[in-house]
């Protein structure tokens, strides 16, 4: 029998599926189990676009251009532009998801054995794509004691070798739903400058912003074109994940140039959900605003609720719909489990996702967890006191 | 300015694209062109494909399981058993497009450095997903005098180092459209077995087989479970190439468990079109007869008339709907750009895929060219009495 490849034994699997088995279990138990543990909003597609879906007419399903349909990227250039970021229909390559446009960037900019520094906690799977590259990921610890604010420039400079090709950051964050001050920004323009490398800012959460301050994209940061590379998708704003249209954009033109050719190799990104993701750039204005006025609603319920639970702290993320709090346990991986496996109050558990899958450096964040917003108010509370509850009889608790 | 990539660099364009400009020109000039270059089918997608999307009826866009939905593959593995293949549910990983399928594919099974054996012409993007994998690509080539049969054990064996991890076969073959028998997978089964090798089979074309030889798949040889990996597309099936519906099948568990773990990565195949994959499994035999029927025809009147034309050999396939063909001209990339650029028959042209972009090995293959009859029945008439024409006039004729 042929031996499978070192990257097949090497590529992570998702931390979050090894507690799949005990949620299942505990749901034919009967008991209620409240998945905070995903980023799958529950928020309703636009109208828009199920209707665009619906009123497909095509004779032939026929391929896509491999750069995206020109309509599609020229619509979502007017788009950007609302947004004060400069894009045209040419800086455009449209993915399938940000996944594909975090592999075709990273593919296009870094060779196997080069670094790439992120901040951590960060998204599990950009270990999966850095994987994929053969590239090594360089974790810079943010503290939760600062709301994971952006490491210091030294920080980031203790940590760049003659290999490192590129730093990433997602902003706002996932899992930490921390965003980035344009002040932070410009350090990391600095340093990116500084040493020659690329910049990566996965910014698909940009729609949910909660504050005043609004978010500062890496397209916005003069004098970087040629080393920012913007990795969006639409699955969250417009709550279609399924979709899996994304877009690798950048002022760069070699890396544009060269990523198509990693794009024309796949044909094309998938026909009907372009369709789908230009008529959802028909969305009124006002559908974010109840999507922003719910999300704010659930965020509070959770953070300030997580936080009167005598040991628990949550900073209060600004963005994104994910906040990681640090609880007096032991270990999350053991908690997380534990809360499935043995847990129940009236019936219920919740399921949440050990933040020890988004740290690369060993032992860190062994507190703590990240807890999506995606379930109704109802829901939140529900969780929350069942966390309340957990916390008062769990065997690991650690004061 | 950073650096881009080597794999950049290296990643072929499509050698299609070249001719694009000159096609473009040829158009605005007023000039018809039919488009033997291309595998886009202009036969329309079944009813029941476009019937489940407008019947798209689900409140929220939402992700697939990495691997696909469930309710896909159980039906896809019925689809196969009713062809004879012994496929379950649990051998399949839904991919998008049979793209993503080789590159999983090879991912999963090559370390960077090694080798995989492609008996050429191949499919051109071959080359890309080698590239992407960081892996090489070995010819052994295939003759067009004998209807580009399958090379023989000794030519496969010569090319085999310690680095040769798999061989990849398409069948029946893009651009060949040979049909290999059954004796010729046997032996590839006895090379693969006697140097421990992977088997992948590209059998996107399976449906389009014109004799009564039937096709005969890679998972029907026994003994080869642990080495076989068949790649599968909806593509080319039910004339869906837009929806961006593959699979990767294997009966090794560690093959497919490792593959998944890519496929989590990157999250989910696209849902709306897993749905109209799934529909399209209901697609009536009878589509298939029409089609199989209209392409017999077609393939007749191309690659009969072709031989009619004196200097030109054109053997005939047995299945896809691709022919590759021999002219008598000094080089088939300017004979294609001249036919753009300066041929006119009765103010029209054609545009073929030149096959030096489907041969590995330099200086191959210089006077064929791949042709695709996805064109009516009238449109190949003219098409071929276009290159009857041209060749009385090609300045750079050979005989």
């Amino acid at each position: 029998m042929p031996q499978i490849s070192k990257k097949a034994v090497d590529i992570p699997a998702s931390p979050i599926r090894k507690l799949t088995p005990y949620a299942n279990n505990a749901k034919k138990a009967g008991r209620k189990v409240y998945h905070l543990n995903i980023g799958q909003p529950d928020i309703e597609t636009p109208q828009v676009v199920t209707d665009a879906i619906k009123g497909f007419d095509h004779k032939v399903l026929e391929y896509s251009p491999s750069e995206g349909f020109e309509s599609y990227r020229s619509k979502l250039a007017g788009y950007y532009k609302s947004k004060n970021i400069p894009v045209n229909p040419e800086d455009i390559i449209t993915t399938v998801g940000g996944s594909e446009a975090l592999v075709f960037g990273f593919m296009t900019t870094c060779n196997p054995g080069d670094e790439i520094i992120i901040p951590e906690p960060f998204y599990a799977n950009y270990n999966g794509f850095a994987t994929f590259a053969g590239i090594t990921v360089v974790p810079v610890t943010a503290k939760i004691e600062n709301g994971f604010a952006l490491p210091s420039v030294d920080e980031f400079e203790k940590k760049i070798t003659s290999k490192t090709k590129a730093i990433l950051i997602c902003n706002p964050g996932n899992p930490t739903g921390y965003l980035y001050t344009k002040s932070e920004l410009e350090q990391l323009k600095e340093v990116v400058l500084k040493h020659d490398l690329f910049l990566f800012a996965d910014e698909v959460y940009r729609e949910f912003c909660y504050e005043d301050t609004q978010p500062y994209s890496v397209l916005n940061l003069s004098g970087l074109e040629n080393h920012a590379i913007l990795i969006d998708s639409v699955s969250k704003r417009y709550s279609m994940c399924g979709a899996r249209i994304g877009a690798l954009i950048s002022k760069n033109k070699e890396v544009i140039s060269s990523a198509l050719k990693f794009a024309q190799a796949r044909l094309s990104p998938p026909t009907i959900e372009q369709i789908a993701a230009e008529a959802a750039l028909n969305t009124p204005l006002s559908y974010f605003d109840d999507v922003k006025k719910e999300y704010v609603t659930r965020r509070d319920i959770l953070v300030d609720g997580l936080n009167n639970i005598p040991g628990v702290f949550c900073p209060k993320p600004s963005g994104a719909f994910y906040a990681v709090a640090k609880f007096p346990i032991d270990d999350a991986d053991k908690f997380c489990q534990w809360l499935l496996e043995e847990f129940s109050y009236d019936n219920q558990t919740v399921m949440m996702a050990p933040a020890t899958g988004f740290y690369a450096t060993p032992d860190t964040g062994n507190n703590q967890v990240r807890l999506a917003y995606v379930l109704n108010q109802e829901s939140l509370k529900n969780a929350v006191k069942c966390l309340d509850e957990a916390l008062k009889i769990y065997p690991g608790r650690v004061d």
